[in-house]
């Protein structure tokens, strides 16, 4: 009786555990694919539990999105883009932090995505892979799923 | 008893069926407004089944956004507005698939909303529609529809 | 019986009316922090009426959005930053209303943001504020919360 307790409090804490997970960027402006980690946290889990997956990031200087990843120069045009269109270092917020370009990118991008989710799978298209988007690394970041 | 079964499975399949759509984009750069077959998909759906609505394109060159188009013209501005901010043809991706443009806007706009429901109706505005915005067409398009 | 009636009716219109709030905005381009008021209508719902938070805007002229608000000057620049990329005044729709840039602005950030949620609290990051972006003020703005 107590072992089947604690057996159940371990398996409770490893699925609460399981879904958040760390990353690591590189570079001050980097692109990490967490498509496999999050595959990994959502599969088995059953229909009951939820229809949508979320996938949140709580941190103001890098975002989550989806796109192709087949080929890397994808999120590397992003990445551009966001440059030419946000130039680092002439905001209000760079006398203290000197990042203000990277909450901007990671306002207009956004802290979060909501894929459909149904037996056990996300619902991702054949190209889309989700990605973090890096504005001010490198830095360790959290990601947090919920089935919903 | 078996009638029951084949009828009980056949509506289950509508349903699911149902819940997902496709539409057709007609120019490179075009918007369609998705609104009332989104309408269409949850209108008798019960509080139980969820309190939100989530419409989601499995693309990486299409984008789900929320605004007017009682003018039509705010969406054709939306366009616009893109693609002054992210010009065609000048990147990387460009080499292998010309369209890298479209990838950019896509990620910076999304492929997902969340829209508040109740009593089977989307809390959606008075001037709020859901539309498709294409960055890459013409195209067929899906679009997936979950109460959560 | 009557007044158990009456008393359980009053809980369920104080809920609903609960989850819907407004703030006004006080200029032009405006940011409103709102994260307190969302923290005080989630305080104290429990693990079984969902995993995560829904806050909706539904209008198409402001936006929701994530970002810090310990240095003000954080969201000032990203007022700042649209501004520079959507410049007011050369749109189509402006011929009507005057406020195309508004619409493109709301379009981009979007009208909804999705926070984790357990035991009662938002899983915000430290620096995470949630954010009400003016883009069409100064006006009277509903804010819709679910939990989902």
């Amino acid at each position: 009786m107590i072992f089947l307790c604690v057996a159940i409090i371990y398996i409770f804490l490893v699925i609460l555990k399981l879904m958040e997970f760390t990353i690591r960027s590189r570079k001050r402006e980097d692109v990490v694919d967490i498509t496999e980690q999050i595959k990994k946290l959502v599969v088995g889990k059953k229909a009951e539990e939820g229809k949508a997956v979320l996938v949140y990031t709580p941190h103001t200087t890098c975002a989550i999105m989806i796109n192709e990843n087949y080929d890397p120069n994808v999120c590397i045009d992003i990445l551009a883009a966001l440059k030419n269109m946000i130039p680092a270092g002439k905001w209000l917020h760079d006398k203290i932090d000197d990042n203000a370009d990277a909450h901007i990118k990671a306002s207009i991008i956004g802290p979060s995505v909501v894929i459909p989710f149904e037996n056990g799978k996300m619902k991702l298209g054949t190209w889309q892979n989700i990605i973090l988007g890096e504005f001010d690394g490198p830095k360790e970041r959290t990601i947090i799923v919920e089935i919903l």
